[in-house]
């Protein structure tokens, strides 16, 4: 039953899915072409399970993806739901077919310890339908590792570069190339590196023209953002060139 | 014993009861004319319940609030007297007749997480004497779910919006209507959120005039505030028009 | 003479200009794709006058763009090259041909105040190659007004959203469309909103997915970024369809 | 020309009148009930005397006001529009027929120096259409004062308490009253008062339950809250029982 | 053996113990003329032990306190100094006899959850020296309690008042009387209370004159500067007048 | 006409001065026994003429003191009342008799930068009823400075000590001598001492027992506390031994 | 396999590990002459064995250094890795012959609690390859202590100084003697010490020239500084002279 | 006349030269072995004028110096001091024979605002006895700049490394040689930069180990520090090889 008749008279399908403690906005993917997501934080295992098979039934033709789930979620989901898909690094379920990618992500991290967010990017971004290459490690104190990799992030649709501590990296990248760049500040440090300020600070302030920041391990907010970069910039499927190295929920080493 | 006798030399009752590690105030109902209520946070159990049992016996045809229980008090709470009222949700117990509601406060939520501080908020204004109408989950990303109750919003008393991460809803809703609003901020959200303090500077500059701001989570003071102006402005009693779908204890899917 | 020579071994030009007090990296065009930008701030106008005009001799087929210029700084650019084009609100000025537009951006702003940086990212952005449309004074207090606009907010190839005090207008313009929205804070506001902070920490955690932001009154940035995405997602020159209303360096009403 | 034809269809005037530079909302007041405002800081004064005219002309019958004026635009205004009211200690201009009164909202302030704040407060309550009472200098240094003027607090529709340095009026003043309290933390002080930052945290978390809070020195949103309150309180015309000693423009010290 | 023998080549004595992990000033008693001290927090159970000893045979007349003694240390302590006093609520021990106390310091607080401070301050008045008077939970938003008591506040020698959330209690008192006043913020209190920031603040911009801070719960600050104080206002020892209800370790209910 | 008849029913005189504008505490003096004082920043100097003439009138055998006090009040301030003394450094002004000093504060400052504040807390503090010795420029990196001075510290009866940048002066003072000791940080420094709040936190965090802090550059509130302090240590009146340094407004050099 | 083939064409090595989720920067020992360190915060303990193992074997002659491992990880490493030093109060493990030491390194700390920093800056600084004296629990409210030990200080080749609290020990040290001289913060406090914040202004801002300062707690960072420089300055080995108290991995008391 | 007899009492010249307002420590060049230095900020000309005179009379075989010396001192000081040499870019003065250098300090800045900042290093070094090398402008943005230097950087006995915005040069410049380094964020910036915060919470946090830091703009407190460093590393006095670009009071550019 829908709540905002008068807002879409003229469709059949109700626009809002209301449970009662939550009001699914059904129409999101309608208006602006994306899967549905839910924040897993703060909610029961119970309730996350519901909403996965509340949304993959509204939407049996696209994938549902589900963020920041805690252990004892990732658990029931694995048991609740067979189709499911859980990345225990990122901390991720997704449910339904993948879509097509079009155009590349590349996803450069400084560190081994920003893993997690790195992982979380990645899976958004093949949900939201783009193609992936991830580079690790490549810290601004080694910068030969940076430039390195200078072909691969020229050749990218959009870049997205994750660092915690002095968040240096996406000032040198952004130096390296004219793609567009999402910077992730990740809390990774210590002491005055505030839970992520430091690098957040840093990359709001970053000399490379052209770097846009996102939340503090957002990864999944980099991740959406990008892979609407990438999916204009490149508007038919990626063919199979480069195999990503990423999407399989293999159990990385957790950092 | 009054420990003040110079100020209430003309009433006959103690206006302050004094159990030696505390000194309640027993003339807040006559200056206020407002219920008796117990900050559960940083006290034992065994505190809260003497003290429900206290306030209750001075007032015994009022009724008394205990807020921020913990999950031991409130066990102990329930075992102990079994008149009063538990809501899981919003860590409260009650206990007495609840006063006959004047006025209609409607709580407005931007997301499910944000249930408790809906819920304690729910529970203070009915204690405090209005009726509630509570609105779940219309967060601003998708702006036809506040607009599809935009009359349930205008035909208010006073309005209670609870938002987190980066608490927009209330300028939305401010624009929309000019009942009074409460806004009430809370610590959903993670990294640069920082507890709460986005929503809360949010909130403060809201550009629509006439938003009023209480602590992050509060949604006792709001409760409190709202119910206030509600009943001032509908001095007689509400009828039972419409169901207010909130003062039984269920235990709401917790969020 | 170049500083670097092992890097660009093969090429004829120098790569760095050194000018004493300051070393011009001319590489940048060839690495990035992009003008070259003089920051004005804190720079003495004969400093500025003396770059723009050494740039513009290093690459005279490029439009060379200066920010962040004083009062005085625009009057001694005025009178020193007569080829500068000014933009009193903006405060920046241009030297050399502009580029052929390909894409459009979409600026939206919240409320008058947020004009000077509104310009600096219409400017920046037309130097950076991509078309531009300008939608002012949208802010979330009055919903109709930027429902209103609903479809040019749709049909860009990127979107840039300015706001100051609460800067809630960037998750309601990214829930209405998946378009790239980048958020600029701007610092209109008094008293908790701290220079800008209160809009930055809302942008950043913004309950729209997608949305990644700039510095605060970075409209420069922000133009960057927008126009290398809108460039990307439509390779082909714009024709010239919708008038954009805003290049000439007219005298906007300072607000 | 209005920009949103489909929420206004079915009336004839346009609901946004578009000035180029700025986009009035002229639907506000069919929404809200309340009356136009221009918020005065970072506009030039040819546009503030411009918009105040354009709003005078779209709603002849009613009162509207402007805040935060310079000196320079105030003495435009004062020049320019001869039926305009100017308090030089608000810095506000009002145009119009001021409203009836219904209701009374009464302002305490703590000290002689929150004197802009009160006025501004006073200002828009009355231009909000309540009658005002001004109880100035009884900071809880001296509590002897204002337990002095108790009963004027007790009966009033809505309290607006302004207070700097360590903002402790409002918990005092709300623990002496029921009526509803909305709290101004003003700028006022030195040192760690951080430009009203301590006296805003003081007021967020007042003991006294049932405070509400407004941004740094806001007046105006104090007054607009509450009128709004008061006005519902007591939706009958206020006979001039007690001559408010505030709304002529008097020439009050500049403390 | 001492490490600064040129400082003090008269005295007999060494004026250093060297523990290797640690350096006891034991010269200090004779500069202060004050008891040793040990902060527990950060230390082991077996290192405290130690220290105690150590301390308490360089100075088998004088008494020892250590403070922020964890659970595990405080058993520690029980069953190896049989002499030792335990305080359950202000987490502290004493060993060693009491000083005959000189002067009066009474102890002010707001709420009952600031009871582990006032105990801390108590036992720490009453070490260094003075006698002590409690007054528990007086907070502002019940003003008669605390006027009830003034007669106490103004025969004291020295006040310390001790309140969380918006610490408001330090001003009030101190516009009731010319008592010297050291004020103690507490972390009492929740969202934008910051962990005591809120207080701290308030109590630094208190409206009335000569109020001193201490840190935050800092009981032990505030009761060393007391006692100094009240010892010099009354040289001569207090007569057991007034019980002080506090000495005996018992256990309070913890609130 | 007093405000509060019933707080005074058994006094002639009116406790509080009504000015319209202001309400004076005139009762203040009986309450703590101490001087009126003006806070003469954010008040015009009409204003401060004016509460300087009626406390004086008021108070006419007591001495009227007025602190932060703008190049143009003192100006005003010389020009209007003859008896005024004016101290250019302290930025004060005094009317009426000084009192009878009893005990001895000394002043300790860490650098030349400080004596504004060294001068308010020493005015104050004589006007407050304390004779002073000052001691300057004794900052902890040329400790042989302080440690030269040690016996004049220890036989004061209350010490104030005035630093900047670090705030390291009350520590190692503190550590010197068991005398009660009021640390006052300035805003002296640059970068991140953050207008001194490094040196307010340092003092806040002193690891020398006892230390009570005031606000930043509050010379004023210390010397009210110490003051007071003092005249409780030595409550006979001073004989003029050590000539005080300092009462005379001499034209020190400003710092 | 490397990454980075044209910066070592030269060389037969590869320069970087590549481990998939890591990337080891094998070259930077050539570059800067030190030895390599694993971060081990965040890590998994098999993490850091691998990581340990890889190092090792790749540079069988150096001696590697893991810092911050948690309780498993030091357990896992023991039984892992025979050759392992464990160092249970700095938290470090080293594997490979220890470099023969030049210059000597002086570490100063200012109480008990601070340990664990000091032992983690004295195991790098061994690592890094100069000898090391340690002075302990010399806080500057006993300041005979670090009078007493005045010559240690002047004779060493870089001093580093280690305090919590206010953090004044550096400004003492640093006026004492022209050493260079790193001043480490420590978390140590309680309440407005914000974790070590109060301590790093403190040092930031100190007054005695020539003091730079490392991140909270950053014991490793200050010894690799200072093991640089007193290398630099006594380029010959270090005879055997004075016994360091510190490398051998004893249980110290845990403070 | 000597304020600390017992501690020179070995020496006949006075420790400390009394001037009333300042007491000035003539022991520090004994015990640092270091010249006097002038901290022109918040003192008047003519006292900065009469302090480098007595200091300049007091050791006249060494130089003085006086930093922060705002337009009207350094005017003065040119004006009465004819032998005085003043930089009108890093605001300083000096009197008095530079001493021979020793070792070599490489000071490396990212922007040519930061000159002011790089100039007060440069001439502190110099003053405090070692060589100086600058290196322009080679910010992160563009890396062949700061690759090219590569061996200027890694032949220096000490590096200082200035830059504001996000302060990410130090990791770059660390992470390419072993070479000791300091870090100096400067004010450079806007916005979220917090006038140079953001460079300080990226350099405390820098990635590249050994880097320390020192106050937001104190190019004076580096070059104390770098020069002692590299004293220490090269006893024997510098050969003139590399002409220093620096010493000449040029009128540089005013960036």
């Amino acid at each position: 039953m829908t709540d905002s008749p008068q807002r879409n008279e003229a469709t059949e399908v109700p626009s809002t899915l209301d449970l009662g403690y939550a009001r699914l906005d059904l129409d999101r993917a309608r208006r602006t072409g994306d899967a549905e997501v839910i924040y897993g934080a703060g909610k029961s295992p119970e309730v996350v399970v519901e909403l996965l098979r509340s949304l993959h039934e509204a939407h049996p033709d696209k994938v549902v993806l589900a963020t920041r789930l805690s252990d004892e979620t990732r658990h029931l989901v694995r048991q609740s739901i067979s189709a499911a898909r859980i990345d225990e690094v990122a901390r991720t379920a997704t449910v339904g077919e993948m879509p097509t990618p079009r155009g590349r992500v590349t996803i450069v991290s400084a560190g081994t310890s920003d893993a997690p967010v790195v992982r979380e990017a990645l899976v958004t971004t093949s949900v939201f339908g783009a193609s992936v290459d991830v580079i690790n490690d490549v810290g601004v104190a080694g910068l030969h590792r940076v430039l390195g990799v200078r072909d691969r992030l020229s050749t990218a649709d959009c870049l997205i570069v994750v660092a915690g501590m002095e968040g240096a990296l996406p000032s040198v990248v952004g130096g390296l190339t004219g793609v567009p760049l999402v910077a992730v500040p990740t809390s990774v440090g210590y002491g005055a590196s505030f839970g992520g300020i430091a690098a957040l600070l840093a990359m709001l302030n970053s000399c490379a023209p052209g770097v846009t920041v996102v939340n503090i391990d957002n990864g999944f907010g980099a991740g959406v953002f990008a892979a609407r970069v990438a999916r204009r910039a490149a508007p038919r499927a990626v063919e199979a060139a480069r195999p990503t190295e990423s999407m399989p929920s293999v159990q990385a080493p957790r950092s």
